[in-house]
C-alpha cells in the first residue's frame, strides 16, 4: 500500500478505515458532503481534506441509498482502485450497471462486520476492524491486482478477510445480521406499550435480545430494502417455523416445541468463537464485590496474577446497594483453577 | 422469620433461597427427590436434611411438572404457609383445584427473576436474587399473613417484591420472557445448517439475540406448555408484526420498515433499568489495552481514583492477538470525566 488512500464519507467506518491507515504511515484524503465532518476526522489526525492528488485506492464510505452513485464517480474521477464498506454488496453493482458504468475492473466491494450502534467521526477508532471479520465480495470482472490492493487494505486494518461473492454475502448477512436486528426490533415492539409492571418482570434476556432494536431505523431501512430478496428468504423461514412452533404451542405438543428451541441450541453452537477459530467452552465465576470501585481493580489485580485470561466480564450493579456482582467468563478448563485461588484469597466466589 | 423454613427441591433457586436463609441466620430444612442433591446443598452450608421439624415456611423449588403436586403435599402435610418460585402461576392453581386441594389460604405463589441459565446447587449463591424483582402472586383467598410472610422471605434474600395476580404475571412473563426466548431460538435455530463462510460473518448482535437460545430445551417446554394460553396470545402478535414486515420488504416501503423499527427503539427505552428506578442514559468508553491481563487491573484502578461508577464492562478480545478493546459503560454525564482522565493518563481511548 504505497497511498494516498481517499476515502469518501468520514463517518464511523471511514474515519476509522483512515485512521488505521495513517496509523501504518499511508497519506489518507479525506471527503464528505458534510465539510464539519472533513474537518471533525482530519483534527483527529485521520488525514487532510482531499486536493485531488490521484489516489491508489478509494474507499467509499456512505449510507447504503447513495453507494451506486458514489462508486461510479469515484470509478470515472480517477484511476484508483475502488472498494466500498457498505452492508449489501448485490445492489451496488446494480445501481452500476443501470448508470451504465461498463467497465467495473477496478471495483471490488467489501464489508466489514463492525461498528453499527455508533456513528460519526468523533466515534471512530483505528482499532475498530481489529480481528473483525471483513468480507471481500470481489465480481467475476475484478481485476486480480484490485483484490489484492482491498485485502491488504483489509489486513492493514488488522481484521480478517473472509472471501464470498456478492450474493453469497447478501445471503449471509441477512441470515447473521438483518434477521437478527429484525427479530429483535418485533421483540421490542412488543414491549413499548407493556404495563410498567409488567416490564418490572425484565430480566437479562430480553435485554440482551433487545439491544440491538435501539439501532437507528434510518440506517437499517436502507439496509434491509437493499437487500430484500435475501431478507424475504429468510423472513419466509421464520414465517415458517413460528407458525410450526404456534401449532405446537396451541396442541400443547411439548416434544415438538423441544424439538425446535434443540435447533436454536444447535444454532448458537455453530456461531464461531469472536475473531474466528474454533469456539472454546466457556465458563462463568460469580465474584460478589462489597465495594465496587476499588474493590474491581483489586479483583483485576490478582486475577492477573493467575494468568487466568478473562474473555468478558458482565457487572449487575445497583447503584444503590453496596454489593455488586461481577461475571467472569472464562474458559471453562481455567474455571476451578480462579474460583479455588479466588476463594483462598477471601473472594465471595461462585461458579 | 423466625423458620424453620423448609425447602423442596435443591436445584439452584432453591439452594440459593436456603444459602440467603442461612446467611440470615433462619434455619433451613432440606429435602429432594435426589438425595445427592441435599447432600450437596447441605455441604455449601444451606441446611440439614428435612427431619420432620414442623416448618414456618415451605418453599417449592421443583420443576413446572411438579408444582402442583408438590404444593398440594405441602400443604396437606404440615400447618405451614407455602410458596413456589415456579415461572408460571395460573397452571399450579389449576393443578391445586383439579386435585380437589379447597384450602388455599396458605398458599401464596412467588416467582424470582433469577438464575435461568445455570442448573443444580453447585450453582446457587447467597446472592443470587439481590436487586432482582420478584413477582408475589397472591390469589384472591390467600390470607394476608401468608402475603406477609412470603414477603418477608423476598426482602430477606434481597431482592424487590412485585405484585401482581397470577394471570397478570403470566401476560407479563409471556411477553417479557417467553417471546424473547422463542424467538431467540427461533432466529439461533435459522443458523444451524448455515455455511461456515455465513457464519464467519457473525458480529456481536447476533451473538446478543441468540445467547439465551442456548437455555435447556426440557425446563423450558414445561415453561411454554404450562403458560399455553399467555404465550399464544403474544405469538399471535409476533405473526402479524412479522407478516406486516415482510409484506413492507416486499413492496419496497421503506417507511413501514421504519416504522416498525421505531416501535422496537420505543420498546428498548421502556425496559426500566437494572434493578427498578428510572432509566439513566448511558455511554461507552472504549479502552485499547496493549497488554490485557496486568493492563486490566491497571485500568480499573485508575477508574476508581476517579470515583466514576462503571455499570458495565465488555471485552471483546482475542487471545492469539496482544490488544484487547475494552468497553466500559457509564452514566453519559460521566463519559467526558473519564475520557479526558484516561486520555491524560496515557491510555489509548476513544469515545
Amino acid at each position: 500500500m504505497k497511498g494516498p488512500v481517499l476515502v469518501v464519507g468520514t463517518g464511523l467506518l471511514g474515519t476509522s478505515v483512515a485512521l488505521a491507515c495513517k496509523q501504518r504511515g499511508v497519506e489518507v484524503l479525506l471527503r464528505d458532503v458534510a465539510p464539519e465532518h472533513v474537518r471533525t476526522a482530519s483534527g483527529l489526525g485521520a488525514g487532510k481534506p482531499d486536493d485531488g492528488s490521484a489516489a491508489q485506492l478509494v474507499v467509499v464510505a456512505v449510507p447504503p441509498d447513495h453507494l451506486g452513485a458514489e462508486i461510479a464517480a469515484a470509478l470515472a474521477g480517477s484511476a484508483a482502485v475502488v472498494t466500498d464498506v457498505g452492508s449489501v454488496k448485490s445492489q451496488p453493482l446494480a445501481q452500476l450497471a443501470a448508470l451504465g458504468v461498463g467497465d467495473l475492473k477496478r471495483y471490488v466491494g467489501s464489508h466489514p462486520m463492525a461498528g453499527s450502534e455508533r456513528s460519526g467521526p468523533l466515534a471512530a477508532s483505528a482499532t475498530l476492524f481489529e480481528g473483525r471479520p471483513w468480507a471481500i465480495t470481489a465480481h467475476a470482472d475484478a481485476a486480480p491486482e484490485a483484490i489484492a490492493l482491498v485485502r491488504e487494505l483489509i489486513e492493514l486494518c488488522g481484521a480478517v478477510p473472509v472471501e464470498l461473492s456478492p450474493a453469497d454475502h447478501d445471503r449471509a448477512v441477512a441470515r447473521v445480521s438483518h434477521l437478527p436486528q429484525l427479530m429483535s426490533s418485533l421483540v421490542a415492539g412488543r414491549l413499548a406499550a407493556a404495563p410498567s409492571t409488567h416490564l418490572a418482570l425484565a430480566g437479562q434476556g430480553v435485554r440482551d435480545v433487545t439491544r440491538i432494536a435501539g439501532s437507528d431505523p434510518t440506517l437499517w431501512k436502507q439496509i434491509i430494502t437493499a437487500n430484500a430478496d435475501a431478507v424475504l428468504a429468510v423472513l419466509d423461514e421464520m414465517k415458517e417455523r413460528l407458525e410450526r412452533l404456534r401449532g405446537s404451542v396451541a396442541e400443547a405438543d411439548a416434544e415438538a416445541i423441544a424439538s425446535l428451541l434443540a435447533e436454536g441450541v444447535a444454532g448458537t453452537a455453530a456461531i464461531p468463537a469472536k475473531h474466528g477459530g474454533v469456539a472454546r467452552p466457556m465458563a462463568s465465576v460469580f465474584v460478589s464485590l462489597p465495594d465496587q470501585a476499588g474493590e474491581l481493580a483489586r479483583l483485576f489485580a490478582h486475577v492477573g496474577t493467575l494468568g487466568v485470561s478473562i474473555e468478558d466480564v458482565h457487572i449487575d450493579h445497583d447503584p444503590g446497594r453496596p454489593v455488586g456482582l461481577v461475571e467472569l467468563v472464562v474458559e471453562a478448563c481455567e474455571a476451578e483453577t480462579l474460583v479455588t485461588s479466588l476463594t483462598e484469597h477471601g473472594w465471595s466466589v461462585h461458579p
